[in-house]
């Protein structure tokens, strides 16, 4: 589809790391690394997963060129058997992953690694980079797409994007979790998101009069003309000529799909003046679009104002995810392999927060009798829950707190995506992703879906693997 | 170098747009576009301008592929006129631009663009997204650099960036701006950044215990070993464990180059314990590196409290401006030919701020006899300055304030770096363009470098352009 994988994006020292090991004969001792974040972006009560699809593409096409390999000898670091090593380098691990278009929470593995430490050690940068930075996207996406309330969104960010990759592949997390299309032109050739766009300010510069700027556009594409109508005065000048171009145009042809965008001003007045003014002239069709400095509470606002708008194109703060531009995943030792056994492994740290949860796991939902997911629980890999008995809840950070779930349904969270180094997972088309994200919206009750203090979801860990972390915890080596 | 050009990575309304042109006889009509921004981000005195290089490239470069014009063709949108334009595309125009490294100000022209404009037009997307990306981090990254004051500041943040280029280019924009050097090992071979890590938890994790990690380590790399202490206890295990790696292999083999790493903790505490520990042990030349959660106001408030900190490492408030993730950069079209004349254009707006200064422009920088810049002066393309006279100035928002000038000295700030389509400046290297902005940043008042509340540099408009603007927006027409 395209050729994008940069097999040196990746921080040096897992190269020095990875050295290491080759140097030290452990280069294969087989280990699990798990991919998780810690806080949701925003305050918010969950976060959309995406990113998976580039990470698959980039473990199985990992290769090392002469070119990279002449760079990191250049850096007289590297023994010759290492390059070597890379030189020879292919993923022959396993990898579990949720799907893309899930919702996730802080805590579980969105991603687990099992690989020989060399190799799981070289995929961090990027596996962290792209899942941070899409489910970071998707998961400001469907917040906007929230506050909309039905009506469209649409991506408008590529210019204000932190370089080609986030205009290209934020445009992709943010069709998954439910913008109706980009303005980013590629991102509809490479994946599928559907491109579109009218015209800017210069259109209308470019000729004598606005008037004629507009009928020339409405003659050029009468089947979706949007014009732009701020670029000299919105009410006096861009709205009438609109009127007049629409009604000379258009409407003899019969047309009647098109539309006005304004790009300044309030919208919350210049909307409801537009929608009279349209709807006086019987341009009761012409839908509005706004676009400026548009984010999930201004479009709340404005449309509690009762601001009288049909899409919303929303720009730097959805492709940066502007108030809140981070998503803090991390990549952590969980085990070991060592005779055939799976030995867990935990980071101790002076901030609580950053000791990590040990083990090969594997998350399960647990949703009640009318489908609303409850909970998460993350279980050590070989447990297997029996539904036909009660389940028994705590929280891992308050252990009194407890339920028992009688009538509820499990669902695992992860599949195998990668088996022996190879695909063994239909990675599923965008738009079943997407449609796949909107069903599992369905899934979470409006408490965990507001804006401001949603309610804390709970991400439980199982009894077994619980005592598993409180005993290395205790007896962590030095 | 790398192959990174995307001719789709653009705005679809720029190929409507451009269709539009064609259809309609203008896409060779002669226009003035300019790039530049209206707000500074975190509130701060000025940016240092990025990503030039990039964009030279991209022009020089803009090729449509078949497959490309394969791709449009399927949106049954454009003509097969404007088709077989888009396939024999070759930017033919001239581009005057600031260079990178410079410290620029809001309003103020940083790319000028002099192009047919069907041509200018499809180079908004990309001109925009690189230099709004790349002075955006290099903005970011001098903040930091100066709180750093004079430690080494290293850019560590790839993981948390926004997509590949985000990690890439940001690195490259954060070495402009004065930091050390990266983690990210592809923004060396690529751009010359010099790329540099050692250690991960994992590393530690690998062995059966944390001395034994921290000797193989050291004697795998003498002449460079930081050891990341925070896996278990800093204080209790870590430090005294590096403390004997040291002693133990470095020492012996007269080696002196060695770090410690603290990840996680108070740093105003910690830091201080472990340079006494170091200190005790007569290890006073081991440095001390510190990384987790750092800023500008961060690094500021820890020297303020007497951390002893020889190196920072950061990460994500780094490499996405964290506390203000944008900068606002916008192309505007100034001005068309006609008949062999430049003619202003001027974009009026509900939003006093979003009203464009007009006309095809010239940018200087007044410098008093101390050599401090004190303003930056936009003239109309063919004014020149006559230093051997007074300069007279007035601030375009408040034209009463008014300041003359009398011993001073200019510099055009723009240079041509594109003419008739060819390359006519000396892109200059990384090296050269970082000791450009440290020569720049002397020549701004410390009152313009405060973080908080920084002094307003002037950017004023001659006369000449004063009126221009002021006379357009009187007979803007509708």
């Amino acid at each position: 589809m395209n050729d994008r994988n940069i097999p040196l994006l990746c921080d040096y020292y897992e190269y020095t790391m990875a050295n290491g090991y080759v140097e030290n004969g452990l280069q294969d001792r087989v280990v699990y690394f798990d991919l998780f974040f810690r806080t949701v972006p925003d305050k918010g009560g969950f976060a959309v997963l995406a990113g998976l699809e580039q990470l698959v593409d980039y473990i199985l096409n990992l290769r090392f060129s002469e070119s990279d390999i002449e760079f990191l000898r250049s850096k007289n670091t590297f023994s010759e058997k290492f390059l070597e090593y890379l030189r020879n380098f292919r993923f022959t691990g396993d990898v579990w992953a949720i799907p893309e278009g899930t919702p996730v929470f802080p805590g579980e593995p969105l991603v687990t690694i099992r690989a020989p430490i060399a190799q799981a050690q070289i995929l961090e940068t990027f596996a962290l980079l792209t899942i941070n930075h899409q489910t970071l996207i998707a998961t400001k996406a469907s917040r906007i797409v929230r506050a909309a309330d039905g009506r469209t969104v649409l991506e408008f960010g590529s210019r204000r994007a932190q370089g080609t990759d986030a205009a290209i592949l934020g445009a992709r997390a943010a069709y998954i979790a439910g913008c109706g299309g980009t303005a980013c032109t590629v991102s509809d050739k490479w994946y599928g998101v559907p491109a579109s766009g009218t015209m800017a300010h210069s259109w209308v510069m470019m000729f004598d009069s606005e008037l004629e700027a507009f009928k020339r556009f409405c003659e050029l594409y009468p089947d979706n003309a949007t014009l732009l109508v701020d670029t000299y005065d919105t009410l006096n000048s861009g709205i009438p000529n609109a009127i007049r171009a629409f009604k000379e145009v258009l409407i003899p042809m019969g047309k009647t799909r098109f539309a006005i965008r304004l790009d300044s001003g309030d919208f919350a007045f210049l909307t409801k003046k537009a929608r009279k003014m349209l709807d006086d002239a019987g341009l009761t069709e012409c839908k509005i679009v706004v676009s400026n400095a548009l984010d999930e509470f201004l479009i709340k606002d404005l449309l509690g104002q009762g601001a009288i708008i049909d899409s919303f194109g929303v720009g730097d703060n959805l492709i940066t995810s502007h108030s809140d531009p981070v998503l803090n995943g991390v990549y952590k030792l969980v085990a070991v392999e060592q005779d055939g056994r799976i030995v867990p492994r935990i980071k101790i740290s002076d901030n609580v927060e950053k000791i990590t949860t040990p083990h090969f796991k594997k998350p399960y939902r647990i949703y009640d009798r009318c489908g609303k997911a409850v909970a998460d629980l993350i279980c050590v890999h070989d447990e297997v829950i029996d539904t036909s008995k009660p389940l028994g809840l705590f929280d891992p950070k308050a252990v009194w707190k407890k339920k028992v779930m009688k009538e509820y349904t499990v669902r695992e969270l992860m599949v195998k995506v990668i088996e022996n180094g190879d695909l063994v997972y239909d990675l599923p088309p965008i738009d079943e992703i997407r449609d796949h994200c909107r069903r599992e919206m369905d899934t979470l009750w409006e408490e965990v879906k507001r804006f401001s203090n949603p309610h804390g979801y709970y991400v439980d860990l199982s009894q077994k693997l619980w005592n598993c972390r409180t005993d290395l915890i205790k007896g962590s080596k030095q």
